[in-house]
């Protein structure tokens, strides 16, 4: 099998595991609040579908991993939607915490039904993840059950110390390289960090090997988000799916904007005298772009390329299931192709 | 031992265990972060001491139940820690939802930093809570680990719950006295009867000891809110610490106003008019009184503490911790005295 089939018969059983988590809402009393989760997770309400459910890139890590270390991925599926339902709660709290009206071309839960109510819906299925997880005891002993939700509390405080930097460097324009890489490394890298690292805990792989499989997690979770804000700066419109350079009228401290920060040039001097307009987006660019941003940030993707590339080679990882996940994350590293 | 003794020797404890759950976020890129946790908890600024933390209710019962079970209450603490933290991640929260500005007489989270970091905050504390539980490992089989977990699981699940059912009240008129329990069953009832499951399960209580501790939990739970509704009306504000009738001024879906709802008086008639002045409520709180809706709840309360006192006398527990158990419950039960 290679990764579009695998992807064939995992996902709706990923699809089918997470529908079966939140089901436990589905009660007289909580129909609305159901609804609320499944319209989320794009399975209801107007524009659901494939579109609106994302790609459930982090449950087929966990999957394609487990597989890989020549384990039965099934035994799996409850982790696999431990993982996206922590992906899932961590985007409407950020929706409500960024503004943000419109999610994966919809509207997002806080501008439908208010911001108490997406509150507690975050909340919800933040639990409903801590339950998935419990439930791997059908398949597993209880000592590697415990195992795995401490990795997963584990990155999800990474997840939270992410995303208080990210929200505490707003407005600050002393911010160092050095301050990115923690601030992304929990934003990012850690839940993909826990899909290797607990799919090759439920595959039987040694301490070693376990070690490696998360170290690839961390690592393509670096590339992927130096990728993403380069995209964010330079990217095309039409494969980003948001307007090029958005992140730069955001205000958004990527890698690039912290690299020309730095230097503290013409770029620096500008983004220091406040937001930068619509207008002037494409100047911005070019000359972040000549000040050397671009340049250092895909260095920096690649080199981060690399080091998970070579932890996954470490990790013993075997067969098609291997392969497929190799190529699962050559595939969300050239996303711009 | 009596209670107060055993409030004196284990309330320390539980500040240690939570100060050292809490210590996770205490790192040089997250120290804010650590300072608005340690703000909510009571420990840190302005206002800080006993007054603002609480009384611990909740991980004292976790370890009153595990001693009267005749175990060692040391070995139950990291789950005293985390009810109590889920106590504290759900205030926060709570606090965002209901606009409210002041908590223990404090400024809240979010009025002091926020609403995007509060609830960051309130999702800091919970994974902490979900951290601590796991640290049970220390001192108990990984089965039991999981049995606890899966148990603060469900309960964090009926949180949110009843949550969503207060928020969903909020501005009904057509509400029975059928859609207030599994509000509070969900919003007071849960987590206490978890302190109690859990404490007894740790103690290594049997089966139907331990559902005899948790159904006395649950309808001390009841019995707690029902008072909390009826002084919420008809308290004294020196013992409350809020203004009597403030929860007519409210409007908040308590027992003695579904109570008068059904009831479809001349209290039902006023309430579907519109908010209560704070000039009526004397008026409205004594024609709520006069169509029964007080003795009805004092009835219901009444009730509830028969059944939990009835559960705890099942559940077999022993020594002075079992007395001092009872002794807490009669405390929790009898604030207006």
């Amino acid at each position: 099998m290679n990764l579009k089939q695998y992807i064939e018969i995992m996902v709706p059983e990923i699809e089918k595991e997470l529908q079966r988590q939140v089901a436990r809402l589905d009660e007289p009393h909580t129909k609305l609040f159901h609804e609320m989760v499944t319209y989320h997770m794009g399975w209801t309400g107007e524009g659901a579908g494939q579109e609106a459910t994302g790609k459930r890139i982090r449950p087929l890590m966990v999957l394609l991993a487990t597989a890989s270390c020549g384990a039965d991925w099934k035994s799996a599926l409850p982790a696999a939607a431990a993982v996206e339902l922590v992906h899932n709660f961590s985007l409407v709290h950020d929706d409500v915490q960024d503004n943000s009206d419109k999610r994966r071309g919809r509207p997002t839960v806080w501008t439908q039904w208010g911001v108490p109510m997406a509150i507690n819906v975050g909340d919800g299925i933040f639990v409903m993840a801590n339950q998935a997880i419990m439930d791997l005891t059908k398949a597993h002993p209880a000592l590697t059950v415990v195992q795995a939700a401490t990795i997963l509390h584990n990155i999800c405080l990474d997840l939270t110390r992410g995303q208080f930097m990210d929200m505490s460097y707003e407005e600050r324009t002393d911010l160092k390289m050095d301050d990115y890489w923690p601030m992304i490394g929990g934003k990012t890298s850690a839940l993909l960090s826990a899909c290797t690292h607990i799919g090759a805990l439920l595959g039987n792989a040694d301490e070693k090997s376990q070690e490696n499989y998360r170290q690839f997690g961390y690592h393509l979770g670096l590339a992927f988000q130096v990728q993403d804000d380069i995209l964010g700066i330079w990217g095309d419109e039409a494969v980003t799916g948001k307007s090029a350079a958005s992140d730069l009228v955001e205000g958004k401290n990527s890698l690039p904007v912290l690299y020309g920060l730095e230097k503290n040039g013409a770029f620096a001097k500008r983004w220091k005298q406040g937001p930068i307009k619509a207008n002037e987006v494409k100047e911005v660019a070019a000359q972040l772009e000549n000040e050397g941003a671009r340049q250092y940030a895909i260095e920096m993707s690649h080199k981060e390329t690399e080091k998970a590339l070579a932890y996954l080679k470490e990790s013993n990882s075997q067969g098609e299931a291997g392969e497929a996940l190799l190529e699962l994350a050559k595939k969300l590293l050239k996303r711009e192709q």
